[in-house]
């Protein structure tokens, strides 16, 4: 019996957080698609990384800080995506994170188009995504049942996923967002992407 | 009486310890050259921004100091140059910075011939640039005197050039090697070339 060779996804790892996260979220369905491949949208929690990785959020570093919110901007306008800071940034994302690994497990691509529309709600639309009825009330904007998502979000299941998908991530290296990989290469920050086209085309070199 | 416009160099800070730098170095000058551009090579002291940003050397860092050396080598093989991490790397570069300064307050393509050089010698070949004499040696190799690179790295004025052109990149902002500025726009990274390409071409966005 002849199978066909397995293909892995393009795992994308992010924080609902994180605008480079954000506006990577633009492209890499489209690039994956170009070269057949699926994403695997894992979201995980940035803070937990950081105490491995010694690091802080971005904005609240000197020097550092200021030339990424600039950085962030001058790139959402070749883009031309918008971009704002929400209320509250650098924000918890625990709600956001259980919810989507519930929709994950019946549904990835429902989990994917989650995810875009949290995003769009914190970067495009300045929402505060923090609370959990917000998080219900994107959900709903895109079809999904509010009282549904707010119950899974509740859940001992979606927060033991999103822990046990943060452990997984920190294992595999990810210590920023988005963190991309592609048959086993890491890449870092919404800035490699076409460097992970071009390993998708390519193969790797 | 008609002046011709005033075109400003592009401005090009790095630290002779930086790997990316090193990369950079490689590229900057033909970018500038497509836009009738001037590079002003602008070495300093990297460590003493660390103090301003609360950073440290990246290779020294958990989660990111592995991931960098993984893409500073998979850059170099897309580039198609040579990279080496040198001996005692992250490594001191007073002495050839002041050499570099006191090149350059005679002849600033010299001088920047001279950084390329000191890059090749640390990150192709892995020679240890930090003492006098290996940066005398180099300077030596593309045909400056030896003992008048000696003698100036030890002079009060290149120690003083030093320490100003330090201080002024960090006051412009300056926290990474390479960091470019472009007409007063700042770019951080060897990943940001092809940006200030487009900005240099366009004008900016």
């Amino acid at each position: 019996m002849v199978t066909a060779p397995s293909v892995k996804p393009v795992e994308f790892y992010f924080d609902f957080s994180s605008p480079y996260g954000y506006l990577a979220s633009y492209r890499i369905d489209d690039i994956a698609k170009e070269f057949g491949r699926e994403v695997a949208w894992r979201p995980y929690l940035l803070g937990v990384a950081f105490k491995s990785s010694g690091q802080s959020p971005l904005v609240s570093q000197p020097m550092r800080g200021p030339y990424h919110l600039r950085d962030m901007e001058r790139t959402a306008r070749r883009m031309q995506v918008p971009i704002v800071l929400p209320e509250g940034f650098p924000m918890a994302t625990m709600a956001a994170g259980r919810a989507f690994y519930w929709l994950d497990g019946q549904d990835p691509r429902r989990a994917a188009d989650f995810a875009k529309a949290i995003y769009r709600a914190a970067f495009a639309q300045g929402r505060n995504i923090t609370p959990t009825d917000v998080v219900a009330e994107v959900a709903g904007e895109i079809g999904l049942d509010p009282a549904a998502v707010t119950a899974a979000i509740g859940s001992p299941e979606a927060k033991e996923r999103l822990r046990a998908e943060t452990e997984s991530a920190i294992a595999r290296g990810a210590f920023g967002s988005p963190f991309i990989i592609v048959d086993g290469e890491p890449f870092w920050g919404n800035d490699r992407l076409d460097e992970v086209r071009e390993w998708l085309k390519t193969g790797g070199w």
